[in-house]
């Protein structure tokens, strides 16, 4: 859907190599609004986590809707390797603009965490020491990109702003209904490990994430085969 | 609405079996967004029960809006017997759908406890001890089911997105403006006393608060008979 | 806008006995809203009065849009004397609507402070002791009642999503950019003065309010007829 | 976009002289939100500046939708002198119309100053002690700016609704993300160098907050013209 939002646009504006730049600058903002609002709680919340992750799912929740908003129609908004490769999978998006598409959102994410760091004052990187380990949180990242790749394929429609609140809505949920906070993207997960503040990630625990996400892709591409009862097309009956 | 949203569809990936397990699943991520949320909310916000309501009430609100989004189009995302029910009195669904949709709900709200349960490393079950009784509880059960019943019929259009958005703000306000904070729904009343988390309801204010829910239900489609001045048929003028 | 979308309606669901028990059904929930989010806030804040009026703020704007969506194609879900009023003058609503309406809305708000109150085990109704008074919060009535009216009036289109979102979230913001929380409307002000609780208003204090509120409504009318560049029509340009 | 809605207005409300009253008011109320929510939230806070600035984050962005949803269609609603000047530079819109929307947009803020001060008892102006300085500040805002224009003019689309939630999220979320707490705007800076309360900004710190703002709407025409492909014209593609 949002794919064909992008599809639909044959003008010089979509060329891959414009579409990739989107999705880079998208990531960028996404990163710089899930570090540097979690680095402003922080510093205004005086120690009190509830509040500090208040604000932090909902900076990252309003902020991730308009950036789909904004940049949907360029490019799709992915700004997620877990959805570039599941329309590859189920919408037979070319395999060939995976490559391009990933690249761009691994480096733009890490491009929005140095974003934040020096929109606060801080040197650009700095490895998080900051563990998030266990079963519970990567069976909570299974959980989180399986529901939010359900969100963003079910919901398509012509327009892009209903996915674009229905997405916002969800990771403003699921930061508190996981007790991972809800990554579910594996560039995020990357650059999060470049931040030694509130939204960091300890670099030994990335892998775990990452398997609890494609644990999750996995579960949601049978899903979205069964459901439409058909292989290699459009999920939605 | 909701129903003809996904009665449009004849696709296979609409068949009746598919549609219970879709209504299975999304009810099983209501439960694991209203107990998660519950479960992360109490345990950051140090004992300040209106930060930790505010935090489970907008998740739930957000979560609830998210998930109608998704799974509306393939089951009409009720995720509540007293919509299904609803549903076949005053829009004509066929009654043969209504044990498999609402077994579906009360399994799924029973896997959703699991799952958030499993995403918080708590064991998977346990009884709730919390109290939620008084006949001040029992009519705001009522009110909020007669209210939820308005949002989601009433609100009926072509596009489910407003719905959508409809029932997760109400949700979200209910949480606050009932003494009850809303339960609103059987499947989501019998699983939550399976839960001794923030969330949690004891096994023996299931009843009452089952018995409000009744009564909401049956003033919602008295009013909707009323309002359509006909009888068994589409409550929209 | 919403009184187009009511009339266009000619089935007998939309008789104006009909409309106007649907305008005080809407109100009632309105003000069980309003009053039992603030009984509920304060009762949980302990003390902490901006996370009370947060609650109550975010409680009452989510309901609100919620019940626009769900009342608004029955009654236009006006909910409010002063955009009943603003209705007949400038888009011509017949003059002989206008006390059923308000009578409704007047009512149903009396109704919502009842049932806020059996829902939280209080006293049916008990006088406000709490003083709103001063030329302050009476200019704040002017100006949030003006607002009120144009984005009520100025979103108009032919979907009533939109003006539903607009209107709660103005409502939202307005408890907090006024002094006096923003009441904007005559019958919510009268039903208010009968809660001794968070959102009551003392009963002599109601008419600098509603002195404040007619203020507004003719600094609006006169500025739509200018917009308009015409009299007794459609503002719309 | 918004500019469409305004253009496509011929009918006397929609004069030039009378949009650029309808910018002034809208940006009034802006101000009058900005400012209010942020005396409130200071008010009722107690101290703990977390609190305070979601409040005034959530007000903020709320009212601004609502006033984009009531003003977008006589006026485009920029209420922004960098929206008006990138119109100019991308879209087409008259040079000439852009000194009477810059001025309106300047006195309107300055007004809206003087509204939220009445409104809760203040003098009608007060030079602003608070600084807001510094590099990371100043980068912040360029990073804001930028990403406010891209909101506007990429999530352009025939309704004004999505643009208006997508902007109001947008700038909620851009509080917290940025250091500065996301002005992105040289009217509404200017404006609340006048009041000394929480968000004022000293006098002296105004022209490097322009001087960031004027970045990020630079790079940001360069952006459009690029995705474009062409010069002096819709960047959509």
């Amino acid at each position: 859907m949002l794919h064909e939002v992008g599809a639909s646009n044959g003008a010089p504006g979509a060329s891959l190599a414009r579409r990739s730049v989107v999705e880079g600058l998208g990531t960028a903002f996404l990163l710089a609004a899930v570090v540097g609002s979690g680095i402003m709680a922080v510093r205004l919340s005086g120690g009190n986590t509830a509040l500090a992750l208040l604000a932090n799912s909902l900076a990252t929740g309003a902020g991730l809707a308009a950036l789909i908003l904004a940049f949907g129609a360029f490019s799709g908004a992915h700004m997620n390797p877990a959805v570039t490769l599941s329309e590859a999978i189920l919408r037979g998006r070319p395999w060939r603009e995976v490559p391009p598409y990933v690249s761009a959102q691994v480096l733009g994410a890490v491009a929005g965490v140095a974003m934040a760091h020096a929109m606060f004052g801080e040197p650009l990187f700095s490895l998080s020491v900051r563990s998030r380990t266990g079963l519970p949180q990567i069976f909570s990242e299974a959980v989180a990109t399986f529901g939010l790749l359900a969100v963003i394929f079910f919901s398509a429609r012509r327009d892009v702003a209903p996915v674009a609140m229905a997405v916002g809505a969800y990771i403003s949920a699921a930061y508190w209904f996981t007790s991972s906070t809800s990554f579910a993207n594996p560039a995020v997960t990357l650059a999060r490990s470049l931040t030694d503040t509130f939204t960091g990630i300890r670099p030994a625990d990335v892998p775990g994430f990452l398997a609890g996400q494609a644990v999750g892709t996995s579960a949601f591409v049978l899903l979205a085969r069964w459901l439409s009862g058909r292989k290699n097309d459009d999920p939605h009956p």
